[in-house]
């Protein structure tokens, strides 16, 4: 927080690097800074392309992840940008950070990770860059293809909030990695949703047609939610109730042993890797579940079963 | 030197990553790791992509670049990845990574060079990402066009070799920045070479056509030289009197006021952002330098003025 005072918020730089790099799109960019993906047309559809960051002491520890796990869950997250936009993977760039005394071994351990990854994905890995560095750091850059992208920028009053995937797992399996103790099946789901998690690209491409906006989870089911309602221009309404009744037993259950609120760690978990999307009610697949609605307005909302309402502050600030 | 030894360097961490991830080719991949961009058939030409890192401490030292200079030199370096195929630029993303109390006014001096740098070199800034770190680090990864791509692995006996821009002077550069002296104009230049360097990317197109082979001078001539020779199967027999003809007065005039053999601070100087190509003499172009010839057989040699030769080791080690 000492930083927050001092330097800027993470919110406040992306309004600023926007200001000062956002220029007049030309052909072929379709859309540039400030949604999961930027959009190129190129062919015949277009092309959906992101970039993500993975830091060790920031995005992870060594004392709790395998480097397999680090290579495994970098591709991930960033080809869950993807899955956001309704894209399919043509492949990945990785920028590798390797700070002095690494390892063949370890080296290896990573490239396994990442290798598995690119597997199960289809996403297999093009080529990259490597430097050494203070800490080991990830960059992967993923392109992929889409025809009708989802953005986040379509949420309409009246559309239904859609969840897809679980929320608040990742964040309490990180905190269980930090304590040393026997672990629950429970605790395990939570442990194995932080570690190894997957971007819902089938899901995504299925939403294409009947989403009107998109995001992946990866801040914290609020903040991203907040991303969907600025750019629409719309309020997002998250339902306690109808979002309770989607939050997994394990959820639940460690949340009781950890002294936590449930619907709070579901709000503000982060890097789940789920998506938040809105439509129709009749264009609902049956993978999604409700969570809330979109209506006239701003910010984000959490409505109790009383009716009563809150606004919803931001999720993980990365610069914060 | 220690690191090297209980570690590994950048070849072997190279050779590891492409045994541990390469993957048949399938559409719309054309080339995969081992060239300066990956290379995909998408609509009539192909993409060009590519990722470069920007880490300070590796890289640069904040006391002797302004955080204008970082910006601009890390996407004129991404770029000339770029220019090495005979691309043309679409875009760029930056993975921006900043340390706790990085205030607004240098976020956005930072933001200011990538900005003159994206307007020099047509290459928007289409998105990104911004995460907390211990240094600051920008990875930066480009997307360009190229009908015909100029590749490493092209080259054949009897093609002269071209050099196109200037070698030696940003290592010299950064010597400099080292130093706190008064300057002469030899030295100025110089540091300009190392602060603000310029993908070549009107030459690289320029070669598209007339060029076998081609790759950008970032690691060192005689690094990136051996990238070509071992692509392309061949020898790459650096002539030292026509290498010395082409040496910049300036770089003489520094060598000479520090010590250095003019030669070795050509031949392993890095981040040079030239263009050092293979092709036959009648498709020469006109800004091309002819510092050498391409031979059967294997390796990168000098050849003296008494036709002798010696063999050059690599280039800059990433990981060293």
């Amino acid at each position: 927080m000492a930083f927050r005072k001092q330097g800027l918020g993470e919110l406040e730089a992306l309004v600023l690097l926007r200001r000062a790099l956002d220029t007049p799109k030309r052909a072929p960019v379709v859309l540039g800074i400030g949604d999961d993906c930027a959009l190129l047309s190129v062919g015949a559809g277009l092309l959906a392309w992101t970039i993500d960051a993975s830091i060790e002491d920031v995005h992870f520890r060594r004392a709790w992840l395998g480097l397999d796990d680090v290579g495994y869950r970098a591709l991930q997250a960033a080809v869950s940008d993807l899955a956001a936009m309704g894209a399919e993977p043509i492949g990945a760039l990785c920028d590798l950070t390797l700070p002095p005394q690494t390892s063949r071994r370890k080296l290896a351990l990573l490239a396994k990770g990442q290798a598995k990854a690119a597997q199960e994905l289809g996403c297999a890995i093009l080529g990259g860059n490597i430097a050494r560095g203070p800490v080991i750091a990830l960059s992967t850059s993923v392109l992929g293809r889409c025809r009708r992208p989802l953005r986040r920028d379509g949420a309409r009053p009246g559309d239904e909030l859609w969840l897809i995937g679980d929320v608040g797992l990742s964040a309490l399996g990180l905190a269980l990695c930090q304590r040393k103790r026997s672990r629950s099946a429970a605790e395990r789901v939570c442990i194995a949703a932080w570690k190894r998690p997957r971007a819902l690209l089938g899901e995504g491409r299925a939403l294409v047609g009947r989403a009107h906006a998109c995001i992946d989870v990866s801040d914290g089911l609020a903040g991203d939610a907040g991303h969907i309602a600025r750019a629409s221009g719309v309020a997002l309404v998250i339902d306690e109730v109808a979002l309770g009744r989607v939050l997994r037993p394990e959820l639940r259950a460690v949340c009781e042993k950890l002294g936590r609120d449930p619907t709070r760690a579901a709000l503000y978990g982060g890097e789940d890797y789920a998506l938040l999307a809105a439509g129709p009610a009749r264009r609902r697949p049956r993978f999604a579940r409700v969570v809330g609605r979109v209506e006239k307005g701003r910010h984000v909302w959490l409505e109790r079963a009383d009716q009563t309402r809150v606004r919803l502050g931001g999720g993980f600030d990365h610069l914060g």
